[in-house]
């Protein structure tokens, strides 16, 4: 048979097919994201899992009149190839590419960005409302997976839905995994309603509940979406997918093929880059497994990201004090801040950008009561290929304004392992931070273990190298960047090199040394700048009266795109030639 | 008979007590609270809908040991005065009195502090596994009402918590009513469940089910207490309660006992202070629904506040265009993103200290896709006797750190009129902050209306008053105690004064000249300092590296607890008296 996804620019093209060769378009186009993803990493079972529905959407629905919200974003790469963006489908994740996600500025068919989690039910409950109120008669659909529809802000979406007379349909997309297995007690129910239980959560919520449908058979979709367009009343439809589908290798293990970098089409063989370094996710899975061993009130938890923060390792050794809660970051934090008033000790694993999904359960169930939570800050600074939803922009400055919360951040995997190891004994809040990637540590470095951990002075700074012009302070691993820029540098004993571990509390006593030897202070931060490390050297300048010059150095007012982690650091100055040029031009 | 009450100074005497003298206690209790409420203002109808259950909950269970945590805590009352409190209530929500919300400081009875809603299932489980680690028999009680339990956090919890064999009882204290009436699908399936119906939602997410039990009668309070304590899994209670109970005036107008004021406790008359200035809260009432008449986009979205932002009047009027969409700040912000994409102008009403709940949907779902929401911060600053768990602390400093996004505050009634109109027109999001409580405007002041308002210059500061020592630069409503503290001065023409009705966009030239003209710079926010006004401020004068004095006033970087505004803004010298004292020491 002739190929049929060739021709395909537009859905309507897609909808000018006659129904038979859908099936056939199926095929092309999972050959066709194989083929791409395997060069060119992204998400790829997620993907795979909806090409029929994709498919089926685009072809049943007007879009882009009616509304088409996909939930995270993950798998919205046929969508994205179905809908203009096939030709340039190789630039995927990369410098002025396309985005991982949907995202407005990309294309008409992407009616709401996304990125984080169970949102797509609050929006297109937000569209249908501002259609009814102008008298358009279009069609909202909204796709949400089984782990996504139980975090709490999609199910207060549902509660109002179920109270409202919209005609919105909810497609509740179940492959019973997330990233990892999904988690929690809803997961039990929909395994019963897939068995055949005959009342769903949904109808509790007010809703007209269609299921379980094969997601991969396209007569089973149509006759639903057939069926469901009578009901002109907010409604869900519960399909069944395999994650990964049509491609034996990511149905067989879906969490190494949920985003598995480069790989070979054909015999599954996911590259592997020659590993010099060990990543701060290594070492934050190591150390976390070790103080355990060690302090048995110590507990991990995990907001539905069990291997993507390296805690795959501790949970099997400790089942029951390794918890992941699923996509559920502020019951994640106030369950934590329970677990400390009992005197255990938890660490919170959370990415930067989904810790500010708890941000009020920080101030007002930890900070607040003081409660010794130890905040492990993942992904912090840029992120890279997932762009703007998923760099870790703010942590630092929202922190930081926080009473009783400590602020700190390792330049090195040394430090790190001792302020995760600091950490236990303190009884104040403690967050650390440490970025997605490497850190300098080679691979045949042996990590620290419990017999040489060193606690760290909390808010004492480090002087690593004295100099006689520039004083120049690090908050985090960016430190590392100006000690090999300072390598290459001839004059360098004009330069001091401060290390701050804490931006919070701070270390007031090496700053009034600074204040005293230099003229010239530039800060360094992977973070926004606005409210910063930098804000703080600046306060206490003011405070003291400090006349010299104050330059700082991070992220700038405004969000960043994907592109590699090096490219977007060259994009705002903060790689090692941009420091260098900087640097000098300080002298 | 002899009064019980007077002999109870902790859950121990009241264990003591025969079963058949609870009613009269809880007839006791009921009176205690009216006599103290009615002389000094809290939370009233809460507590008195609860006295059944608090009686029996401490009578049944062994408390301290055994866990109960309030949700929110509006009904704590009779919990305080039963747990050692009784002799200091009438110091209720005073400085250095009894707070408003269980505080764990103040007794070990309040094992969580609360304040904001739905965290103690959170919170419970935490401290359940704590205890099943730790081997501990001790039993686990949250008690959470029907407007709480349907937010996203508190449903995070039910899913976790229906997932384990914790044995851990949560009781859903079902009144209907929140601070208003309730609203959702859930609210619906509560009532069938109260009426005969026969499935539960609780039972989806894998808790047994005891329901519907009437909360003010001891029977089968007592009786439910028992079946259930030999159900050793996750298990919730629902029981029917009324908020106000014994009180016919607070039965019959529940949204308007809730927190009354002082009162007349024989007649039920609610004291009418002598209001002599017109509040930011009835001005935000009256010009929101002007803005609606003129522009049919205009949509005011509140979660579950629509007394407290004073909403009820446009929905009466907008009945559509008026949503409650319960407690669910989350959904709220990014269903106001939905309807923004759409080309509606969506109004989002909310306190400060829960716009905090939302910090990532502020970013995530408004900011990176730069969608024209409205955000009007009601509350933001010292909101006095609430206390810690409700100040409007950090706005400015979280929000001045998002890009895109507009931060204002007004000075008066005038400003915040036309900062209201004025953002009906821009193309990004757009945050007000005002404070509770009076205005400057007499109550004889006529607003102003559709046919007057300004639109104001985005990013424009405004001179006041010139100087030639100190330049006074304010954010928001502080300026009026600038301008009256300025009246009492004689040498007034030393001090110019400088009103930022934007912290964000930021007034450059405005400070470029300030910078030219003066030596001492002084800026004055209600909010806190890390981050805040003061830090934009700071931040150019280190761009432009000038060299004279920058102070920097606000709050303190440590969580205030409650007391009039007044006296709290005295204690940080921020008072009118404070600031006079500061501004002479300028000179």
């Amino acid at each position: 048979m002739k190929p049929v996804l060739p021709k395909i620019q537009s859905p309507e093209d897609l909808r000018s097919l006659p129904k038979e060769v859908l099936p056939q378009l199926a095929v092309e186009l999972r050959e066709f994201i194989l083929e791409t993803l395997s060069a060119k990493p992204g998400h790829l079972g997620a993907g795979l899992g909806v090409v029929e529905l994709t498919i089926a959407l685009h072809y049943f629905f007007q879009t882009p009149e009616d509304l088409l919200i996909w939930d995270v974003g993950h798998q919205c790469y046929p969508h994205k190839i179905l809908t203009g963006r096939k030709d340039h489908f190789d630039s995927l994740r990369q410098l002025d590419g396309i985005a991982g996600f949907p995202t407005r500025t990309e294309s008409k068919f992407d009616v709401f960005g996304v990125g984080h989690s169970s949102t797509s039910i609050s929006a297109i409950i937000g569209m249908a409302i501002a259609d009814q109120l102008q008298g358009n008669l279009n069609q909202h659909i909204a796709v949400i997976g089984d782990a996504s529809i139980v975090s709490g802000m999609a199910l207060e979406g549902l509660n109002h839905l179920g109270s409202t007379d919209l005609d919105v349909l909810i497609i509740l997309n179940d492959n019973s995994i997330g990233i990892d297995p999904s988690v929690g007690a809803l997961k039990e129910h929909f395994f019963q309603l897939e068995n055949g239980g005959n009342h769903s959560v949904f109808e509790d919520f007010g809703l007209h509940y269609k299921g379980v449908v094969d997601g991969h058979d396209f007569d089973q979709l149509f006759k639903a979406f057939e069926e469901l367009e009578q009901i002109r009343r907010p409604k869900i439809l519960h399909i069944k997918t395999t994650k990964g589908k049509g491609y034996t290798q990511a149905e067989a293990d879906q969490v190494k093929w949920h985003a598995p970098g480069k790989f070979n089409k054909a015999t599954g063989e996911i590259s592997k880059s020659v590993q010099n370094k060990i990543s701060f996710q290594q070492i934050f899975g190591e150390t976390i497994a070790d103080l355990m061993r060690e302090n048995p009130n110590i507990l991990a938890i995990t907001p539905a990201m069990l291997t993507g923060s390296n805690l795959v390792k501790a949970k099997i050794e400790f089942p029951k004090r390794v918890i992941d809660v699923g996509i559920a970051e502020q019951h994640a934090v106030t369950f934590a801040a329970g677990l400390a008033t009992q005197g255990m000790v938890p660490y919170m694993a959370i990415y930067s950008t989904f810790l500010q999904r708890a941000y009020d359960q920080v101030i007002h169930d930890v900070a607040l009561q003081n409660l010794p939570v130890v905040f492990c800050i993942d992904r912090a600074g840029l992120v890279g290929t997932d762009g703007a939803t998923h760099h870790g922009y703010f942590d630092i400055a929202f922190l930081r304004s926080i009473p009783n919360m400590i602020v700190s951040a390792p330049m090195d995997d040394k430090d790190f392992q001792n302020l995760l190891y600091t950490a236990q004994f303190t009884e104040s809040p403690f967050s650390i931070r440490f970025p997605k990637g490497n850190s300098d540590a080679d691979v045949s470095t042996e990590l620290s273990s419990r017999f040489n951990f060193e606690k760290i002075e909390i808010g004492r700074a480090i002087e690593l190298k004295k100099g006689n012009e520039v004083a120049i302070l690090t908050f985090g691993t960016i430190g590392q960047r100006i000690q090999n820029v300072l390598g290459e540098i001839s004059f360098k004993e004009k330069y001091g090199h401060y290390k701050f571990l804490f931006c919070k509390p701070f270390d007031k006593s090496m700053l009034d040394q600074i204040f005293s030897q230099y003229q010239t202070i530039i800060t360094f931060e992977d973070g926004i700048l606005n409210g910063g490390f930098g804000d703080a050297v600046l306060e206490y300048a003011q405070e003291k009266d400090f006349k010299g010059k104050i330059i700082r150095k991070g992220y700038p007012d405004e969000f960043i795109e994907h592109a590699s982690i090096e490219e977007l650091e060259q994009e705002i100055g903060l790689d090692e030639e941009g420091i260098l040029e900087l640097l000098l031009g300080l002298i």
